[in-house]
């Protein structure tokens, strides 16, 4: 006999195919889940769906929308000719929630590798060429992780955009906020000492 | 502007209320959810109103099932007269993973705890009472954690049964397998020297 009944095992599969699930975890979500009013249960597997079916990439700039077009895209209140490029949305929405940036996105979907067979044409990076060219005084923030893919795309990117009149910048390397130094790696130690900035003369 | 799309948020808002699912978790599965391919996770919104609907105890013993009689209490090849005393149906689950165990169940729902007003009217124990009557030879295996509550009930239930030709056994306490014994407690270090085992004379 199964230990379970049927739809309590089917419940824990799929929580179970989410990162970082395991039996165990699957289990006491299962239940867990079980314990939640029939109402909420409701409107989380509609919102299930829903989600699935409506939230696609913005046609602009990529970040995740449930429009055509996204709010940050269509906000008038911000400046369009500053654009940050980001590996993936998630990226994006971590500028959201610092909340400072007021330019807009170009989501490249991924970065340049050559070691996975990605190249140049496999990224997002032909419709932010047709967004810069139609901008005055364009600037670009660089907003890649520090791994050497991201330093080959970030390397890449300033090669197309370069004396064309836009300026580009790339994100400051260094110290984490809060981080023990004597926890760091010593790739991070190295870009902190290289990228120094002088507070005193 | 809200950060992400409103529907990913009810999403994540969803799975915030399992237990151990943080914010950051929970943007986490939500993302991974939404990377499921659709009919996953159709099945799995039905799956969850579903089982929300008819899981639900046993009539006789109190175990999750979607039918009226769970499958242990139907199996006419498990010892009906040998029933394992549970607090609830997550134990009773234990059990029939480790699968050892031949006999039958009963969950309590509950220990008693006068601390939190919670008597012996409170928990699932006259139709425990009703059983045994039926019984011939019945025998009690009181597996109920090593606890005061665990242990009241423990002893509540003894006092019911006593001398009414009912065997009444209980857990052995001791060291869980694979233990480091200088990580334990000392309350489980005093129950395995009390309960040890003689093995040569």
């Amino acid at each position: 006999m199964a230990v379970y009944p049927e739809s309590f095992e089917s419940l824990k599969e799929f929580f179970k195919k989410l990162p970082g699930i395991g039996e165990k975890s699957a289990e006491r979500m299962a239940l867990a889940s079980l314990e939640l009013p029939l109402e909420e249960l409701e409107s989380a597997s509609q919102m299930l769906i829903f989600a699935k079916k409506n939230l696609k990439p913005c046609s602009v700039c990529g970040y995740l929308t449930d429009q055509e077009v996204c709010p940050i895209c269509s906000d008038e209140l911000r400046d369009h000719s500053l654009i940050c490029v980001v590996e993936d949305y998630k990226s994006a929405f971590a500028f959201e929630k610092a909340g400072n940036f007021k330019g807009v996105y170009h989501v490249l979907n991924n970065l340049i590798s050559p070691m996975d067979n990605i190249g140049a044409d496999d990224i997002n990076l032909n419709s932010l060429i047709k967004r810069v060219e139609k901008l005055d005084h364009p600037e670009l923030i660089l907003a890649l992780k520090s791994s050497i893919e991201g330093e080959t795309t970030t390397l890449y990117i300033k090669k197309i955009f370069e004396n064309q009149g836009v300026t580009i910048s790339r994100l400051s390397y260094g110290l984490p906020s809060g981080a023990e130094i004597d926890y760091l790696d010593m790739f991070t130690i190295d870009r902190a000492l290289e990228d120094r900035k002088k507070i005193s003369e």
